[in-house]
């Protein structure tokens, strides 16, 4: 397929330049884990079956995005923590994430969907197309199913101005059972890199340079990181493991590369950190507001300070 | 963790005993592809948005579910299908598995979920536990993340008497793509499967001696299926890509295994080939009722005469 989208915006562009404006990586995963949500917004028993609680969550989350309105440019809700709730959690995060949107932010749905052809463009088409119900910007994708099962998401992101982040080298502790295995001389996740890297290279904006074909790598291995930069230099990394995980900002941001305005080529997540600071823990809406803003003052100055000291 | 469960049951146990009394392995995959849902229920233009998509869908799904009473153990709904009609498809796909379940099938949900230790343990509250919002009797999961991201699955599947696939060697046509890496001497999904081996080995039932955690691998791939036979005796598998996707029966029993009535040991998918036979493309409720009738006959002589060659 032609790379041109003559009327359609690149994801890559969007997003790199959103975060040219703001000033900073940081993402902000939305994962409302029901028990660590704070009594100023709890009602009742807070079990995901009770209907008050998608209230609840949708109260809490609301009254936060306000609060990163202008300090970030991108959000992520995890999909799991919403799905739970069952179909209230799916309205709950239709209206999240378009609440979101309407504020400016981009959404990019955590959803990590894998599934063959024609059930891949059905996942392609709940996130990713012009008219999905969870009308999403990206979305993150596995690619353990192969090369074929990611190309209904390219092809929904292209028509429709949005991206995909595949999974390379994931965050938490385990991610080695199988992505760090060799094959030949190298690790899966440098294999499935390669695989990817014409896809990505095929989906760069002319303007910017950075495709919207990401993928995701986890903070807590950043060797692992920069030798991911050297084989996709144009493909926008996601970086969770940030914070809560255990990855330093100075690791967070170690794939980040020279650009017009500084360091960039990335999304630093942070959830747990943001959303459930230890002062946040409250019934008083003035701490809580406190709370929240000194959790994402801090992890934006991190950030902004190990970008720094890269220069 | 022991293997003791003494007031739950097993889902190895009540997979193996439902195909026991039924008499074969059929399990029909619940894909509502919506363009292809027949006249007779179709109501307006049927886009995933227009919110009388959803209702048309569960006429459909539930007169089918009733002609395939009595008929086959185990039906394997395709979360992507409904998740694309937003909450009013979570909606469905709640009242469906349950309305599936109180007629006597086993649900296994095809949702092939994967993500780190919290949020998997947010996709097991969503479908295996008792009161998850999608209460299913099995779930597919990937294996990409590590074992670590495997534990909640399995944890909530031994409290709930409920079950795991793990995807290992799927049916598509790409599925080589990573899946038959050479990992050393041996493939990557043969890798997998000697890491699973354990954890399938630790959840054996005592009585009928078969695992309630599974795995999933193609009847497009028979020889790789008999490979994977040879490692794990004693785990089911889910086999998909008989009928519309190219597997033969013959192919598709390959694994079986000679028990007390027969072959058994895996279940054999079919989804298209049940849901839209080309003479079920009608506006007539008898002709439907024929067509899907005639299908479902077709597919469980075809297996049951393909089992009883290897006899």
């Amino acid at each position: 397929m032609e790379n041109t989208q003559d009327d359609v915006d690149f994801f890559g562009d969007k997003l790199i330049d959103k975060i040219r404006i703001i000033g900073n990586p940081l993402c902000v995963g939305l994962d409302p884990y029901l028990d660590k949500i704070p009594p100023l917004f709890r009602v009742g028993p807070m079990t995901p079956a009770d209907p008050r609680t998608a209230k609840a969550t949708r109260s809490f989350l609301m009254s936060l995005i306000d609060l990163l309105e202008h300090k970030i440019a991108i959000i992520k809700p995890q999909s799991a923590f919403f799905e739970r709730m069952g179909w209230r959690g799916t309205q709950l995060l239709e209206e999240i994430t378009s609440y979101a949107q309407g504020k400016g932010f981009l959404v990019l749905m955590d959803a990590k969907r894998g599934d063959i052809g024609s059930t891949a463009e059905a996942y392609a088409q709940s996130f990713l197309t012009k008219d999905a119900p969870i009308k999403s910007d990206a979305l993150t994708v596995s690619p353990f199913l192969g090369l074929d099962t990611l190309e209904p998401y390219i092809q929904a992101a292209r028509i429709n101005g949005s991206g995909v982040f595949v999974l390379v080298k994931t965050s938490n502790p385990g991610s080695g059972d199988f992505q760090d295995l060799l094959v030949g001389e190298e690790t899966l996740f440098e294999k499935i890199a390669q695989k990817l890297e014409p896809l990505s290279k095929n989906f760069e904006s002319p303007r910017t340079g950075w495709s919207s074909l990401g993928i995701v790598v986890g903070a807590t291995y950043p060797a692992q990181g920069e030798n991911l930069r050297e084989l996709l230099p144009h493909t926008p990394f996601l970086i969770p493991g940030y914070g809560a995980q255990g990855g330093g900002a100075e690791d967070a941001v170690r794939t980040f590369v020279k650009g017009p305005n500084g360091y960039e080529g990335g999304i630093v997540n942070s959830s747990r950190a943001i959303l459930f600071p230890d002062k946040g823990n409250t019934y008083n809406p003035n701490e809580w507001e406190t709370a929240i803003s000194d959790a994402i003052e801090y992890a934006v100055d991190d950030l902004t300070e190990a970008l720094a000291r890269k220069c």
